[in-house]
């Protein structure tokens, strides 16, 4: 599946959260990933994420896309990743 | 259609473009904005953001989805948005 995964994390835990994420995905933007992963490569990312965050404090938001029928990616100004699954 | 719009915009800019995606769309972390709006909005919004950012400094990804079907999201920790559309 495809994911879009963005996060807003305390600066502490920041570098953390950013290394477990680019293992897994593309870095798009700061705090923005995306890539194509397996359910349970996702669930490892997840149970990773988990152990690292305050859940009162930082948010990470995952949307998950079984197909990409119907969808498309538009970049404005620098596109960081360049070459483009979607 | 729904979208995810993440921008990664030179402070000096960062407002301006926050208040034009507040008027079209959710605003669900610091530089992220999903929500469900129509061809015509969406066309407006990029067209506004284009007036307002520099194109060799800063990055405005658009994700576009026509159907919200085999789709979903997940949030760990802080949930700005509350209510899901996903």
């Amino acid at each position: 599946m495809f994911v879009i995964l963005v996060y807003d994390i305390n600066i502490k835990r920041n570098k953390k959260v950013l290394k477990i994420c680019r293992r897994y995905l593309n870095h798009v933007q700061k705090s923005v990933f995306e890539g194509v992963i397996t359910e349970a490569k996702l669930n490892r990312l997840k149970d990773e994420i988990k152990t690292v965050i305050c859940k009162e404090e930082d948010s990470v938001a995952i949307y998950e896309f079984e197909t990409l029928k119907y969808s498309s990616k538009e970049v404005i100004g620098l596109n960081e990743l360049g070459d483009n699954i979607l």
